[in-house]
């Protein structure tokens, strides 16, 4: 819906590439709406994204896009990019895990099943003039200016995703707001990372530092040994700690910490790996 | 998404216009797409839809586009009309109301919330080779083949309202399946147009007996005096018989008989409007 709302005529739009999710994004674009790689770190294998000295902008571009957060590859963005161009982010897997600066997006999108409720509804927050843009001769459901005027309701809502995400808000609220989740957020993912690096190799992350997500810790066990890698995600299932392998495109491991993962339950992953370590390692 | 998918190059789609819902899908036709009324009955306010000898088709449409029921209107086809050209059927206030041939269709769509389950979640039925004639340069999430191929797993699905429509149709099952719910259907409907058309004419349906719907029965009070059916709508609530007043467009009532509503509840219905008949009548 983003190029078709957002793009104009005879101006391309601007992606940063930082992987699976930004792929599907150029698949779309590829069909017909003019665009230009403005970074790109698939070269090494999206194990960081662009710094801002590395992107190189349209002078006109429609929009910059980018995925905040890399679900798969483990990459977030910890300061957004600078451009002329207003951002466009696919916010799916971060909304609502940290403070963000509304202003600086032209639109955000986020399905909402990770952090703010059940699957099955979408949040965007676009520029009322944006949504301008749109070519009045699309589909009404496709024109963003169509929600705002109808203000949610042109068709019938997912009215029991949306009544969740209202409590998931308030829970949100009770726990201090955005920047108590931050912090909840940062914590988990702290323990987390210093296990993995003070493991003395055993556990391996291979994310730079400075690009490291806080919702998806990816790392590799023993080197990457597959057969080991595959007994981790057994003995941790055994231990109720599912869900531990990586995406099949990458391998290895992933521990996903989206804002109803507790502390606890990553007290309880680090210990699992401890020992895990200490009798296989 | 249905012209988009189904629209063949250079030939018309053929509608028959019965009302609010129609009206809506040819205002979408007519950002360009060409299409032809094959049957209208706005001239008589809507009050019955179009009869088979009316129709006039394209000789080579790519579709024959329904609604096969009308909620505002209070119609619905007790006949599927004859074509040469697949049927394609918005059939969200009536689906799983009653038993269909549904080979004879190319394509059915409906919202899951009138007769199915929760809001938030579409039910598609298309002929395979039908889905084939998108263009594969339209958005891979609105090409219909995109959700054939990933068994409607392409993006995230609604689980919940997946999960509890699974459970309405064990209900169904339960109920005897379509037929037995059509029975139950036609109970309900049978009681209360009986209930109208036995009032001497204080209540009135407008619309024609061979059209009269199982789903939303329309009927004014007192020779549509306004005053009187506010009271009316009323006194229902205060005797919990909510929701009774019509579409704001056509005003007088309207009793919606969804698959969930029980014979109880019309019994209530009715047996408040001959009290209503008696003391004000």
């Amino acid at each position: 819906m983003v190029p078709m709302n957002l793009a104009l005529a005879g101006k391309p739009v601007d992606v940063i590439h930082t992987g699976a999710w930004t792929a599907k994004a150029i698949g779309e674009l590829k069909k017909g709406t003019p665009h230009n790689i403005a970074g790109s770190t698939e070269a090494e294998k999206f194990v960081r994204v662009p710094r801002q000295e590395e992107l190189q902008f349209s002078a006109e571009a429609s929009y910059l896009y980018l995925c905040t957060n890399n679900t798969i590859e483990g990459t977030q963005f910890q300061a957004l990019p600078e451009s002329k161009a207003p951002l466009v982010a696919d916010m799916s897997s971060d909304i609502a895990s940290r403070p963000v600066d509304v202003g600086r997006f032209g639109l955000i999108f986020a399905g909402a099943q990770k952090n703010l409720g059940p699957s099955g509804v979408t949040v965007v927050i676009v520029r009322k003039d944006l949504a301008e843009r749109a070519d009045k001769n699309l589909p009404t459901v496709l024109q963003y200016r169509t929600h705002i005027k109808e203000k949610s309701l042109y068709h019938t809502p997912p009215t029991f995703a949306v009544y969740v995400l209202g409590l998931v808000t308030e829970w949100i609220a009770a726990e201090g707001g955005l920047g108590g989740i931050r912090k909840r957020n940062e914590t988990k993912a702290r323990l987390l990372y210093e296990t993995i690096d003070g493991s003395g190799g055993y556990y391996r992350c291979p994310v730079e530092k400075a690009s490291r997500s806080l919702m998806n810790v990816v790392f590799r066990v023993a080197g990457g040994d597959e057969a080991v890698e595959k007994e981790f995600a057994k003995g941790a299932a055994a231990a109720s700690l599912v869900g531990t392998p990586g995406h099949r495109s990458v391998g290895g491991m992933r521990i996903s910490l989206y804002n109803a993962v507790g502390l606890d339950a990553v007290e309880a992953l680090v210990a699992f790996m401890r020992e895990f370590q200490r009798t296989r390692g």
